[in-house]
């Protein structure tokens, strides 16, 4: 618990540009064969050597003449000319011998025989030819330095007779995965394991941003195994990563490392998440831990290693494309950092729809699901749902608008509703967030979203969905596409071994149990068995703790973290759990009518009618689909 | 001559429409490690097999504690718990063991001796933990298949415990350079040789569009030979393309060989350039005969090439960007083709302006200065100047709006400036179309240019420049920039083999002479002083041969393909010719005011000014540039 070193809190402006003061970029140059220099970029500017075409050629299939041989021909006059004499047959790229100035095509030619032909008008002097030099002058500018290789510059360059050409060289980076708790893909897990995949991450953002990546094996928390693998990779590399340990706890040594060996300029800069950011330097060249969770990681890497490699490279800033969304709901943010927020956009109707999705540093699926990054300037406490921002994107802007927001309750049938439309159809994505079906018919009262999957079953009526359209949605017009019959019940590990036979059993027993969040159809599916049987949730031990997902439930139940827990057969199937059914619930899709005339909505609609899926539904187990696709005016 | 094969003349989306019902892409798939697969294409949804993390884990530094224990905890009674019995300490990340479910942040502890702390308020169940599945939970969806794999999204599956995945793999594409004028790169030229640099810039278009490109040795012209190869590919390959002999000449085998050994379902579609393709395919497999001229063969590869290679990846079809700009200048269109044009384009104030380059086939350098491709319908015989053009973006918007649009006289001093203004700042660019200098005053006039370097002599007075911007530029407030003198005179072989002294010698003698455009400062000072010599043009042999440029001019003399030229010093310096002066001339640069103010202008002139430059001035001899970045009023 030795925690004696305090983070710097630079503004990212003023961190870039002290830490880029500080260090050196020594970019270094080679000299490549010129068709192997896609994408490299230039080191000097390419002259030609030769021209091209280096001699005069015919620009057309025909016969090359002299051309004073033909001057007086026409309609009325024709001229006879003699092959070897007069005329020699060309096609189109031949050259043309010094005695020739003309070429005439083959199309204006009368054949005669003895290969002899006859002309019926005259030919000007370098008519038909492609002169030396048409394309290329010798010593011309092919392309400037600082310029990207691209396929048609290695055409034109080697067509200028210029075989090698000086490139700057790819910057190479040094990845040390550092950690005791970190182990390899691939090895059996065991408690307290952490998989390093960051490492992987970086390699392939390392990749991505024109640099070689070059990584070490994993170093354990141990301050002298540090030091000597960056020793060592200081003088293998170009650049030096160190993953993990760049805070201020007891076992984060990069900082000390560094200082060590070189020096640091910069430890904590204002940013969230990626705060605990080390920018140092060691023999000259420069250092960076980077911190452990992924999306902290990534923040870095992309503010400051794609900088550097970029410059490293000579290749100019990439920046992200930018659009503008309306803020779904009210972000709120600290005075003390500039915040990264990833969003999920969506095109409902005309308006582009920013969601904020999980701004937990830890979370690599929010980087995944990410449509674009919301920047939240330092000097704001928040910004408000309704005001308009502005996003990089992450995505294909045509990709978002090609994308059915689907927000609302869960069931593994989405993932794969998610999956098939996009194999059905290139242009067509389905993103979903799970918000339970409060979420679904609060977003689709807003506006954020274009269908909602729902399974509400009203208290009173014991009737599903119909009656929450009714009483929330009354001023839109809602249509209903009927989903799955789906099988709710208390998911339980394999064998039952609390012998579980109903929901009274949970307090009766006094079950760790693990329950689902306020607004999910689950919850209210509990809520109202508890309230049948008159037990109040304080009598539930875990009613408080909360997942988002049938399969977060079941992960739970299945590791042993809970004792149970309510759910549907599918979650429970999948784990592996047994389950003990509580109720048959209706899974449906609320959409405005408006979405109904979409494309996309008709594909979604064959999509859920198709065998396909229904055979996809009969691997899963516990789903009646009778109804599927049907479309009712609630 | 033999031409007994006639093109057909299918419209594009016909063309497309039926070879892609023709062919059959038979997409391949592999296994690889998570960690290589940046780029690739999913062939399979990618599910989690682990949670992640999976199990419960500390969000702090701080102590696990059982909250029960916690309970009562005010600021007024404290409780204290011993470690062991009542703690454990956690670091971030470190698992929580089954007996506790809260964790307290190391601030919110009270250290006493003997491993004690005093906490004073209690702790909530699952306060400050990371529940197991709170990132990934097992069996849930990461990415959906035909998701081309991002850094993020390697992380994100090598976190859900999946380390191989399925992907699509990349076809194999053969590339068969034919003609027996072809010799490889770097040998010894001799007149009539083609550098095969097409096979080359296929290679890194096949790799720029996903594929993997396999090029075969140079075949000569012989049927047999050339259907060998072909068959050995198709056997090697999954897309074969036959480079050259598409078109249906004397030599033209393509077409033949595809129908011996597979079908041929189109040969000539209406697309210029391009229009000889052969879109055949042999054993199932795609075999296409792309045109010899390069700007033809690129735009075959752009329209069918890179469809089939992207379907066979399982990518999406990339689309160039597409922006709006003015035309300069008509574009006249044959109504039996769709046409390509490629297209410099310019913001000049706050339009876009693009002029057409080069319409030759065989210019790759067209496409190398080309900032994008103007489609002009089959249907349209073309388009006049002034009209709102959509042209696809081959550059980066932005590049484009900060490039310098030069339009003028030619002089090997603007390749040097186009060089090093990008090398002083990456963010600039000149880019300059040689007109000569009458077509730079006119690109002023019609608002095309931001500069027009010129040296015009007149007549009268024997002054240069200014009396032309006063007489055709009088309603444009226009400032000149003064650049350089330098020496004009006859471009000679070395030993100048004919004697010549003066411009009188090139009629006396009777000499080959090789002359500038129309418009050329250097043309009219040829008529100026055939004018005082009282020589009619017609007694110049020759003077009908125009050149765009001084280096083109040299280029024809150094190849003995003229007697002489006129041009300045240091282009027949660069091409080691002999040089007899004629005249000093004032080359100077042409400018609206209102752009004097621009940035990128200022950046100009201080280029222009500095000894960098002067001292390339002085490499390239005959340059006096003692007034160099004046700026004076005319």
């Amino acid at each position: 618990m030795d925690q004696n070193i305090y983070l710097s809190n630079y503004e990212l402006e003023e961190a870039i540009e002290h830490y880029f003061s500080k260090i050196n970029i020594n970019r270094g140059k080679e000299v490549i064969k010129t068709e192997d220099s896609y994408g490299r970029i230039t080191a000097l500017p390419v002259y030609s050597k030769i021209s091209s075409p280096f001699y005069n050629s015919s620009a057309m299939d025909g016969i090359a003449v002299d051309s004073r041989k033909t001057i007086g021909a026409n309609e009325k006059n024709h001229i006879v000319l003699e092959e070897g004499k007069d005329y020699l047959v060309v096609d189109t790229g031949d050259p043309i011998p010094k005695e020739y100035d003309s070429v005439i095509m083959v199309e204006d030619l009368i054949k005669l025989d003895d290969g002899k032909v006859a002309i019926y008008k005259s030919a000007a002097s370098y008519q038909n030819i492609r002169p030396l030099g048409e394309d290329i002058v010798e010593n011309s500018l092919i392309v400037p330095s600082g310029h990207k290789i691209r396929p048609v510059d290695i055409g034109a360059i080697l067509a200028g007779g210029v075989n090698e050409i000086e490139v700057y060289t790819k910057p190479i980076i040094g990845i040390i995965p550092t950690g005791t708790e970190l182990v390899e893909p691939g090895v059996e897990l065991k408690t307290g394991d952490i998989i390093d995949f960051n490492s992987r991450t970086f390699a392939a953002q390392v990749f991505e941003y024109g640099g070689i990546a070059k990584r070490y094996a994993i170093v354990s928390d141990d301050y002298e195994k540090i030091k000597d693998t960056v020793d060592k990779a200081v003088s293998q590399c170009d650049i030096v990563l160190i993953n993990a340990g760049s805070s201020a706890g007891r076992e984060d040594y990069t900082s000390k490392v560094v200082k060590e060996l070189g020096q640091v300029f910069i430890h904590g800069v204002a940013i969230k998440p990626g705060k605990p950011v080390v920018l140092g330097s060691i023999e000259d060249k420069p250092v960076i831990g980077i911190p452990g969770y992924p999306v902290s990681a990534y923040v870095v890497m992309e503010l400051f290693v794609k900088r550097i490699i970029e410059k490293y490279c000579g290749e100019k800033e990439k920046e992200h494309k930018k659009v503008k969304a309306i803020l779904s709901r009210r972000i709120m943010s600290s005075l003390k950092y500039l915040e990264f927020v990833r969003m999920k956009l969506g095109k409902v109707e005309d308006k582009l729809i920013g969601t904020p999705l999980s701004r937990g540093a830890g979370t690599t699926m929010s980087l995944v699901r990410a449509d674009g990054i919301l920047e939240i300037p330092q000097n704001l406490e928040g910004i408000e749902a309704g005001e308009e921002v502005e996003i990089s994107l992450l995505k294909e802007e045509k990709d978002i608008e090609n994308t059915i927001v689907c927000i609302g309750s869960h069931d593994p049938i989405i993932d794969i509703i998610s999956d098939l439309i996009h194999m059905r159809n290139d242009d067509y994505y389905l993103s979903s967030a799970h918000v339970g079906s409060m979420g679904g018919i609060m977003a689709l009262k807003k506006g954020e979203a274009h269908i909602a999957p729902v399974h509400l079953l009203d208290m009173e009526s014991g009737e599903y969905n119909i009656p929450y359209i009714k009483k929330y949605l009354k001023d839109k017009d809602i249509f209903l596409i009927k989903c799955v019959k789906r099988i709710q019940g208390i998911m339980v590990p394999k064998g039952n071994p609390h012998g579980i036979t109903s929901i009274k059993d949970i307090s009766e027993k006094n079950l760790k149990f693990v329950n689902r969040q306020r607004g999910a159809g689950t919850r209210l599916l509990l809520d109202y068995n508890l309230k049948k049987l008159n037990i109040d949730p304080s009598e539930i031990k875990g009613y408080d703790r909360e997942e988002f997902t049938h399969l977060q439930v079941a992960a739970a139940v299945e590791n042993n973290d809970a004792d149970c827990g309510l759910g549907i057969y599918s979650a429970a199937k999948m784990m592996g759990l047994d389950f003990i059914p509580v109720a048959n619930e209706e899974y449906d899709i609320a959409i405005p009518s408006k979405f109904l005339e979409k494309p996309i909505i008709n594909e979604f609609i064959n999509l859920i009618k198709s065998d396909e899926f229904k055979e996809k539904l009969d691997e899963l187990g516990g789903y009646d689909y009778r109804e599927i696709g049907e479309i009712i005016r609630p």
